[in-house]
């Protein structure tokens, strides 16, 4: 890797991706599902890039609170996976889902068992199998935010969570088809509710470059304490990189080469191992569900710096 | 990354890996369509590792030539987007295929674009498109695997390609599909000889390694000259990463953790970006159609160096 | 047709068909996912026939209540397009469903749209259009199928509907998946509850044979009130006859001739337009979901009477 | 039923329906593929009324050829049951297709095995095992439509043949898949050009009306000799009814009733067992291929005679 070395070249070069991004026509559509996303203005962008040593380098509005939504769904598998270990994989696959086609009849294909943790059918199992550990998924992983991002502040959104309770039949058919299988232990109203708060975490680019430290530090948490094995967090990496943007996945790793967790809120975070996590943030979305400006500009970030896993 | 250092290493390891896999009971079993194949002592195995300055090291039956199969497929998507460039991209997708009852009904469903380079259908095309270009798709590849390893007797094994070719007929009904939906520009019986010559390829895994040699060299051959830009050579590592291994991609990045691309020979070739590239060998394969040991053996050498992209 | 051509052809037809059905080994095996229908013989038989005036006559156990489950669907269907008419058509479908393993992905193909009434997916979008019209789509059957049976001691089965909504989920997920698409009217518990309790009906052979009778009659009710227009009716044999007996209907045309439809409970109705209506009951079911004997029954009944609509 | 009763009511029914298919606006597109299909106009229309006796009645263009296409599936399906049997079975499903996105997936679901003889897997393994049991598929076809018919001019349309070969990569890919499984007998270009040569045929309304006879006769040909036993006839319309429109074959059953059997050329057969046979052509199609004009006359013929099979 020919990477940038010091860390006053994370803000030259986050400046400089905000410049070009700025410079871009065409930004997407919000998700329109949820009264409170549909209402951002797609110009909105925000970076944040944070060392392993908790320095963080910002653009934009790097420090506005907006919906986590998905991005969630890498943590709440870390705190499941510390908790439980490999035999969460008799719950979930880790194989990519393909075609947004497939994701019901795969199920049905595959018995139940959802093919990745970041299909919303995968993030359902990992939920409920955290929720039966901790009694509290949802607290559980707002905890965490709080404590990896040193943001006590940093909470749920409750409008949010209520918009998408309202459009959730989609989930609960996915829920009661796996639970129909043996594979959900809660009941399944229990499990949306937690599901639905969880998504709607509201945390802003530096809070969730932050959190996402422990897998730029090899499993190692914010306070030196371990969460996760070296080899679990390649492997949540591993996940990330296969199966973290929805169906474009392949097209993930050929344009930006790192692993990478997005959200249907516009935001997107990116690790490159042992250097440093990204999160960006701009509401406008392709037609798969991904910030179009957030992976410009992380396609650029990776271009500038050299980073990437590739 | 905590890799070790020195050239030396590399032998050691591979000892190490060799002694390991040796002791490790079970090894699938050979592929069984293609009679040569099927005859394979399933516990035979090699490994070589080539550095970018073209040193070898290797252990077990290296120097052994063995059935590349599907191996080849870097080396045509490779030879096409150095010719070709990006527009190979609107007739071949970078998305992993998800599962292989979808093969068909992906290819029905999205028009005759196959998913990715490296399932048979989009490799299918990258030769129809090599060989419109070059006029002898199959003799380009020869050429340029015997010049990457320095192996002039590298060849087609006839006999091989005369078995794919009695057992052709998914393929041909993979390849008059696309036809029907113009996505094929030669004669089918002509493109199909093209793709069982260029499968049919018997090489060692010290050929394989110094062959695959400019992926990690960022897209330079071994003569110095430049095949692919180096941001191309980035992007066939991500392709490799996401769709190298048949339904089992995801496995494969979270247990190795390295772009790869396996061959139903019992052969996968493996890239770390900047320091090596491996070949291992073993003929037993697992239900999914990659070599047992190969994979184990890759495993287990990410784990003793350290060496992998997350 | 070379039909018989006197009602005692028909004790004589039936008794004749109950021998050679005693003779027949190997019945299927009951329903095992709802108690109350696991437990019972599957060596246990009734078959009944109505004249269009009103005469039946039987055979076996023949006076026997079995649980009706899917026959039922015949009669929502019925009663909703009386009420109803054309509309329901762009509520659901009325090809075939081809496969049992297409239920999900046709559905999230077809945009929430059921192939037909006779899928559980279907059923459930009937029963919920019959509740909106009715406000009580399970007590609306009810009073039906005892009106035309002439019984009215017909009633639900307490214990089998418990013992469904235990076994809930699978019809729930349809359920809110359809929902997601605006395709349900009620709220989902409401009409679960309303289609497991019109599921449990228990009737005999003899009442279903008697309650079917409009069919025979092109849409006239016992009493010589219209239910449903001639062509109507027409039209509900129609869809029973491509549609009737789950995934299997192919088949049943091609062996009965005749428009049916099955249970899970064992019992099938099938109607020969003008002449009769059939009821047959044998709870083993063979691996499509149709009772065994009852198929075999029908066949031999359209073979011996010559009657079948081709 | 409450059919009219003499032979001159068919024909005062058949200037009726003409009448009030002549005011009807809207008549589909003719089949684009081929272009000596694509130039007829599209308000080009026939009908014949074939009575067992061999009596027609005819009106419009019901003695101009058209090209039969997979009509003539009807044919073949019974030349071959007539010489194999129920082992045909064992090639070919009898079960409706659900949907034209399955056609490919369903066979590779089901090993090869096509779902029904209609579909253009099914009509390819018959003809193929018709040609194995001839040495001359189509000829033997021609020969029974001759003999049927009364014609001894009706042949294949070189030309149309020609031209289907020419679009033909779509069979080429069911009938080389289908060879994957070992369902294919005969070469697959020798297959190829025996199925084209078929659907080629050029009949007119009168000629198919009365070709198709021997399933209102049971099973009896023209000459009072027996091609088909009574059960066979039974079953061959029994597979008309429910999988003989394409993915229509559900709205065909509702709107008609009657076994039917359309092709691309606009024509379509139907059969009312024990009373008549009508052949109808229109080229204009619907989107699923069935003549739009044909479909309504149908719909016209059965509402104004009440014959119908339900």
């Amino acid at each position: 890797m020919a990477a940038m070395s010091t860390t006053t070249d994370y803000q030259e070069v986050l400046e400089r991706v905000a410049e070009e991004i700025e410079r871009t026509p065409g930004r997407g559509r919000p998700a329109d599902y949820i009264p409170a996303l549909a209402a951002l203005d797609p110009r909105r962008f925000g970076m944040a890039v944070a060392e392993p040593d908790g320095t963080v380098h910002g653009v934009g509005d790097w420090r506005q609170p907006f919906s986590a939504q998905s991005i969630t769904k890498v943590f709440t598998l870390a705190l499941d996976l510390a908790r439980e270990g490999d035999t969460l994989w008799e719950h979930v696959g880790r194989e990519p889902s393909g075609n947004p086609f497939n994701s019901l009849v795969q199920l049905e294909y595959e018995n139940g068992i959802p093919r990745n943790p970041f299909v919303n059918a995968g993030a359902l199992v990992v939920t409920d199998r955290l929720h039966t550990r901790t009694g509290d998924a949802a607290g559980e992983l707002l905890e965490f935010l709080r404590a990896e991002s040193g943001n006590p502040e940093l909470t749920f959104d409750e409008e949010v969570a209520a918009s998408e309770a309202g459009h959730g039949d989609r989930n609960a058919a996915l829920a009661h088809f796996m639970a129909s299988y043996g594979n959900i232990d809660n009941p399944v109203p229990d499990l949306l509710e937690q599901y639905f708060r969880q998504c709607s975490v509201a945390a802003s680019c530096a809070d969730l470059a932050l959190a996402a430290g422990f897998l730029a530090r090899h499993g190692v948490r914010a306070d030196g304490s371990r969460l996760l094995s070296s080899r679990q967090a390649k492997q949540v990496n591993a996940v990330m990189l296969t199966c973290g943007t929805y169906d474009a996945a392949g097209d993930f790793a050929y344009r930006v080469g790192l692993p990478g967790k997005s959200g249907v809120g516009g935001g997107i975070i990116a690790v490159v191992p042992g250097r440093c996590t990204l999160c960006v943030w701009s509401p406008g979305l392709d037609e798969r569900g991904n910030s179009v400006a957030g992976v410009a500009a992380l396609d650029r970030f990776t271009t500038l710096t050299g980073l990437s896993v590739f």
